[in-house]
C-alpha cells in the first residue's frame, strides 16, 4: 500500500531535513509562550464575534449584557489557568489531561479525556483555519469568496509541511504571535486614545446597520438560556489552554515553575485582549447577526446573500487604524498567521496523543514508536482528513464550526481537574508536614473550584449547543472511544492467550527434530544461496522440493540438478492443476502428520526489488504460499533475499526515509526524558 | 489488499462449488457446437443490420448491393473455416492463433496476436451484451431506455458468475443456442413461404420510412469505399470463429476430425443464418440508418431523438412472425441469451490467454498457475473493467462499438494463416511420402489464399474504419503489447542477472557460519517457540534481542528473563528515539563487518490473524523489520508463526478458497493434457 503511494509522497513532500539532535534546546519562557499560546491567543480572534453574534438574536440592545459576558469569560479563565497552574507543578511529567484522568479516575475517564481530545484536536484545525481565511478575507476579498476551497488548500499545505517533518524553531512561532498580540495591544491603546481623549467617533464598518432580530425583546428564562448560550461561545476563548501543560519537559529549569508562569502570562494576555476587543466593538458599534443575509438591515433592506460579515476584530482594526491602513493589513495577516499556528498544535499533538494512547494499547502499537514516520503520517493524514471534511460540510463557516468545538474542551477540562482533586486527597492522606500540607489543601481547593466550574460550564454547552452541533462533537467522540475500547480489548484478549500460563505447557510443546525444506523452482544463484544457508543450518534433514507444473521445466530441472551434482535430494511433487500452494502445503501437513514432533523449516527464496511495480512480477506465488503455510502449526517460514540490481533504489529510498524528524518537537523537550520521568513516576 | 477486499466478496460471490473433475468429460460434436461456437453464430444479431446502416448513407437505393455484400461475407466465411480447418490438423494442441503465429512467424507476431485476441475478448464482451440488451429492448422497451445501465448490469452479473467460478455444463449453451439457430431458421422458412409461396406482403415496421441519405446517388470512387465499409461491417459474423481452434482438446476423438467437422458445421449455419436475414431485410424492406434521429423520416418528418432503431433481426422477426407474437419473443429472448453466451465466452477466453502469456512471460509468473483462483480473477475483473468502460463511453451502442470490434480480429487471422504458410513450407522441405505431400501442399494453397484474403479484409477495414473507431481498437493493441514487452524483458534481465556464470562463483560466497537473533519483546508463548524453533537450528551462536523502547518495559523483561533461568543470552539495544527498525539493522550490520563470511539468521515471532484489520493491529512493526532486513546482504529471516485463535476463521476460508474453480473449464478439455502435447511437440 504505502509502495504505491510513494512516488506521488516523493514529489509533493520532498526529502526530509536530517537531524539527530531531535529537540535538544530547552525553551526559555519569552520562547515556549508563542510556541504553546498560539491557540489560546489566537481564539480571541473568534471568540468575541461569537459572543455578539448570539446576542443579536435578541436584537441589538441584548448587546449590552456583552460586558457581563466578557466578566463571566475572565472569571472563567482565570480559573482555568490557576487549576492548571496546579497540574503542571504536579505532573511535569507532560502527560497532560489524558494522564491526570487516567491516574486519578481510571482509564474509563482517561480514555474519555482521549476522545475528547483527539475530537478537539480535529476541531482546532479546522475553526482555527477557517477563522484565518475569514481574517484574511476581510483584507483580501478574493479569499472569502472562495473561502472553502482556500481553507482546505491552508489544509493541506500544513499537512504537507508536517508530512515533511519540517523541524520548526521557537521564531517561526515567537515573530507572528508578538506581532499579533503587539498589534491587538496597539489597536486597544490607540483606540482608548482616540475615543477617551481625541474624543473621535470611530465606526465600524457595520455601526449604521440595524438588527431585523428573530426574538426581539427576550426576557424572563428564554433570556437566561440565550445569554448563557452567548457565554458558551464566548468560551471558546478557553481552548487550548491545556497545552502548556503538555509541554512542562520542553521548559527550562525550574520548569513546573516556569511553565506556571507562563500559563499565568498567558491567561493575563488572553483576557486583556478579549475584554479589550469587546469593548472596542461596542464603541465602534459593531453588528453582527446569526444569519446576515436576512437580519441584518442597511437602510432598512435585508443585505442579502452576497454579504461577507467580517470579524469582530477586523471591523474594530478597520474603526480604529482606517480602512485598508497599513496597520489594518499586518494586523489581518498577523492574526490569520497566528490563527494557522495554532492549526498547526493539533498536528503535533494528534499523533504524539496517539503514541501515548498506543503504548497503553488503545491504538496500534506500531504508533508509539516516536521516530517512526509511517506512524506519524497516518495521524497527520488522518487529523487532516477529519478536519477537510468538516471544513467542506460546513463551508468553512467558522461560527458553525465553534458550535461543534467547545464540548470536547470543557469534557477534559472538567474531568483533568476533578482527577487533580483525587489526586491532592490521595496525596493528604499520607502528607505529614504542614507546610506542604496547607499548600496542598489551597491547590485541592482551586481545583475543586475549577472542577465545579468547568463541569458547570459544560452543561451549559450542552444545553445550549447540543442541537447546534454538539451532538456532531459527541459522536466523534464517541466512536473515538469505540474504536479505542475495541482495540484495547483486541489486544487484552491476545495478550491473555499467549501469556505463559505454566512452566509445564512450554516443556510440553517443545519439538525434537526439524526437517528443512528448500523450494525451488530452477537452478540458479538465489537458489543456490537458499541451498547453501539452509546447509548451514544443520537441520535433522534437508531436501529441496520442486512443484511440477510444467513437465519440459521439470525435466530439465531434474537434468541440471544432477549435472551440478547437488548434494541436496531433489523431490518434485507433481501438479496436474498448475497449482503450487496446495502440493506444498499438502506436502508438509503430510511430514507433521507421520512425526508430529517434528518442526518443518520451509526456506522460500525471495526477490527484494526496488520498485512497486516489480512487486507484481516476483514473489507473488511465495508470499501466497507463505501466507498459507503460516496457518499449519509446527512451521516456520524462512526468507533468503536475493538483491536485484534494482533493489538498489529502494535501499537509498528506506535511508532517505529513516532520516525523517517528527514534526513539533521543539514541543516535547528532550529525547526519552517525559517517558523515564513517567515510569519513575509509576513506581 | 485482497484481505480488504474480502468480505464484500465473500457476500456477493459467496461459496464456490466443489469439484475435483475439472473438465474430466470430452465434448461430442452436437455439444461442442453450441460451447464453441456461440460467438460466431450469435454475431448474425448484429453483422445484417451493420451491412444496410453503412448502405443507407448513400440512400436506400443501396440497399441493392446487399445480395453482393453477402456473397463477398459468404466467400470470406468460407476460405477462414477453411483455412483454420488446417489449423487445427496441424495444431491439435489447441494454442489457438497465438501459438501458430509465435511458432512460424516468431514472439513479436505472436505477441501482436496475443495483443489483438486481448483487446478482441474486452470487445466481444462490449458488442455481446450490447447487442443482446438492443435484441431484449426489442421486445421489452423499459430495457432499451436504460441501455447502458442494463448492458453494465448484465456485465457485473457474468462476472460474478465467473468469479465464483460456476461450473457450466455444455446444456447451459445448447439450449439456447440450439432455440436460436431454429429460430432464426423458422424465421426463414416461414417467411419464404410467406413470401414466396402464400404470397403474403410482409412488412417491417420501419418499411414506410424514407432515408434522408447524406449522400445520395453516390457514384464512382466514393461508391467503392462505401461498399468496402460495408463489406468491412459484414465481417463482424466472423467474429469468434477462431475459437474451435483453441478448442481441440475439448473434443472427443479423433479430436481434430470432429473439430474440422464442428468447424465446416458452424460455417454452414452462420452463412445461411446471415444470407437468410438479409433476405428477409430486404424483401420487408427493413429501413435502417446510420444516425436515425436525423435520417430516418417518418412521414417525410425526421423520427427525432425519442426513436430506437431495433436491430434487423428483430424487425424481420416481427415482420415474420408478427409484433409481440410468441415466437417473436422467444426468438428475441434466445437471441439476447446466446449474445449473452458469446460474452461470457470471452471470461474464459482472456484470462486462459494470460495464463499462456504468463508461461512465456509476458505477464506476471503467477497468472501461470492454472488454479489459481487469484490469478484468474485479476483477469476476468480486468476484462469487465474494460468492456464495462467501454460500454459507458459508447453508451452501449453495439453499431459504435462494432467499429472497434473487427481490426483485431482481422489482425489475429491474418498472421495465423500467414503463420500456417511458413508452416507448411517448414514441413515440405522434410516430407518425403508424396501423398502427404500432395495433401500439404493442398493445405497450405487453402491457407495462403486465406491469409491473402483476411489480410485484404484487414486492409479494407483499417482503411474504412480506422477514423470511425478502429483506431481505439489499435490504441489498446499497442498498449497490451507495450506493457507485455516490458515485462518480458524485465524477467529477462532477471533471469540474466540471477543465471549461473560458472561454478566458481557460488563457491566464493559460500558462507561459513551462522550467527542466529530470535526477536524478543516479552516473555510470552510466542517468544518462547521462536527461542524453542531457533534452538533445534543449531546454529553457531543464538541470542535473544530485545530493543529497549520503554525503560520500564525492559526493567520487566530483563527480570522476567533472569527469573525463568531462560538459557540464551539475552541482548538489549537501547533505542532513545522509540525506533525498532534502524537499532536492528544497524545491530545486523555491525555483524555482518566483524565477520563478513557469516550469516546473520533473524527470528521473528508473527502473529497469524483471522481479519484483515487484525493485521493493523498486529506484525507492524515485525513486517516492516524484515521488509528492510531483506535488502541487507548476507540475511535470512525467519517468521515463526504463533496462530491466534482467530486464524481458525481464516484457515476456512482458505480451505474454501482452495475449492474454488476455473471458469470455461469445460471447454478445455481433460487438465493437463494440452500442455503435455505441447511440451511434446516442442522437442
Amino acid at each position: 500500500m504505502s509502495k504505491l503511494t510513494d512516488l506521488p509522497k516523493r514529489i509533493l513532500i520532498g526529502q526530509a531535513l536530517r537531524s539527530d539532535k531531535l529537540g535538544e534546546t530547552l525553551l526559555p519562557k519569552r520562547i515556549a509562550l508563542p510556541v504553546f499560546a498560539s491557540d489560546p491567543l489566537s481564539s480571541v480572534a473568534y471568540a468575541p464575534g461569537e459572543v455578539l453574534l448570539v446576542l443579536s438574536v435578541a436584537g441589538v440592545s441584548a448587546y449590552k449584557y456583552s460586558p457581563w459576558i466578557a466578566v463571566a469569560v475572565v472569571v472563567l479563565m482565570f480559573t482555568v489557568v490557576a487549576s492548571y497552574r496546579q497540574n503542571v507543578h504536579a505532573y511535569p511529567s507532560g502527560g497532560g489531561d489524558y494522564e491526570v484522568a487516567t491516574t486519578n479516575l481510571g482509564p474509563k475517564a482517561g480514555l474519555t479525556v482521549a476522545s475528547a481530545l483527539l475530537v478537539d484536536y480535529v476541531l482546532t484545525v479546522a475553526v482555527s483555519i477557517a477563522s484565518g481565511i475569514e481574517n484574511l478575507g476581510s483584507a483580501v476579498p478574493f479569499i472569502v469568496e472562495h473561502k472553502t476551497a482556500c481553507a482546505i488548500a491552508v489544509i493541506v499545505l500544513l499537512t504537507l509541511m508536517n508530512l515533511r517533518g519540517v523541524k520548526e524553531s521557537g521564531k517561526l512561532f515567537a515573530i507572528p504571535t508578538y506581532v499579533f498580540v503587539g498589534g491587538v495591544f496597539l489597536m486597544i491603546a490607540w483606540g482608548a486614545y482616540r475615543g477617551l481623549v481625541a474624543g473621535d467617533t470611530m465606526k465600524a464598518p457595520t455601526a449604521d446597520y440595524t438588527i431585523n432580530a428573530e426574538h426581539q425583546g427576550l426576557a424572563g428564562f428564554a433570556l437566561v438560556f440565550l445569554l448563557l448560550r452567548a457565554f458558551s461561545s464566548g468560551c471558546a476563548a478557553l481552548t487550548g489552554v491545556e497545552a502548556i501543560s503538555n509541554g512542562v519537559p520542553a521548559f527550562r529549569k525550574p520548569k513546573s515553575k516556569n511553565a506556571a508562569t507562563t500559563l499565568a502570562l498567558m491567561g493575563g494576555l488572553a483576557v486583556t485582549m478579549f475584554c479589550g476587543i469587546i469593548a472596542l466593538a461596542m464603541a465602534t458599534k459593531v453588528r453582527m447577526a446569526e444569519n446576515p443575509a436576512t437580519e441584518l438591515l442597511r437602510n432598512g433592506t435585508p443585505v442579502g446573500d452576497g454579504y461577507t460579515q467580517n470579524p469582530v476584530i477586523s471591523q474594530v482594526a478597520e474603526a480604529v487604524f482606517g480602512s485598508g491602513s497599513f496597520l489594518f493589513v499586518i494586523l489581518a495577516a498577523a492574526t490569520a498567521l497566528v490563527l494557522f499556528l495554532a492549526a498547526n498544535t493539533a498536528y503535533n499533538g494528534f499523533p504524539l496523543l496517539g503514541s501515548i494512547l498506543a503504548q497503553d494499547r488503545y491504538l496500534p502499537r506500531q504508533l508509539h514508536t516516536r521516530g517512526d514516520r509511517l506512524a506519524f503520517s497516518n495521524g497527520i493524514v488522518l487529523l487532516a482528513g477529519a478536519a477537510a471534511v468538516l471544513t467542506y460540510i460546513y463551508g468553512a463557516d467558522s461560527t458553525k464550526l465553534i458550535q461543534l468545538y467547545i464540548v470536547g474542551v470543557f469534557v477534559s477540562f472538567t474531568l483533568s481537574q476533578t482527577g487533580m482533586v483525587r489526586h491532592w486527597n490521595r496525596h493528604l492522606r499520607t502528607e505529614t508536614d504542614p507546610a506542604k500540607r496547607r499548600h496542598m489543601i489551597r491547590s485541592r481547593a482551586i481545583n475543586t473550584f475549577g472542577a465545579f466550574l468547568t463541569g458547570l460550564v459544560l452543561v451549559v454547552v450542552l444545553l445550549t449547543k447540543f442541537t447546534h452541533g454538539a451532538w456532531v462533537a459527541l459522536l466523534g467522540m464517541v466512536i473515538f472511544y469505540a474504536t479505542m475500547t475495541a482495540i484495547r480489548r483486541h489486544y487484552d484478549r491476545v495478550a491473555e492467550e499467549i501469556a505463559l500460563t505454566d512452566e509445564g505447557d512450554e516443556q510440553a510443546v517443545r519439538p525434537s527434530r526439524v526437517h528443512s525444506i528448500v523450494l525451488v523452482s530452477k537452478v540458479h544463484k538465489p537458489t543456490l544461496r537458499a541451498l547453501g544457508y539452509a546447509k548451514l543450518m544443520r537441520s535433522d534433514t534437508l531436501e529441496a522440493l520442486s512443484i511440477s507444473v510444467d513437465p519440459a521445466e521439470t525435466k530439465m530441472l531434474r537434468d541440471e540438478w544432477h549435472e551440478r551434482g547437488m548434494d541436496v535430494p531433489l523431490k518434485i511433487l507433481d501438479s496436474p492443476y498448475r497449482e503450487i500452494t496446495r502440493p506444498v502445503i499438502d506436502y508438509v501437513k503430510s511430514l507433521r502428520k507421520e512425526s508430529p514432533r517434528d518442526v518443518v523449516s520451509v526456506y522460500i527464496p525471495e526477490y527484494v526489488v526496488g520498485h512497486w511495480y516489480e512487486h507484481l512480477l516476483h514473489n507473488q506465488s511465495a508470499l501466497r504460499l507463505k501466507g498459507r503455510l503460516l496457518f499449519t502449526p509446527g512451521v516456520m517460514v524462512t526468507s533468503v533475499p536475493w538483491q536485484l540490481d534494482s533493489s538498489e533504489a529502494a535501499r537509498r529510498r528506506a535511508r532517505k526515509r529513516a532520516e525523517w524528524n517528527a514534526p513539533g518537537s521543539v514541543r516535547r523537550g528532550p529525547v526519552a526524558q517525559p517517558r523515564k520521568e513517567k515510569a519513575a513516576t509509576k513506581k
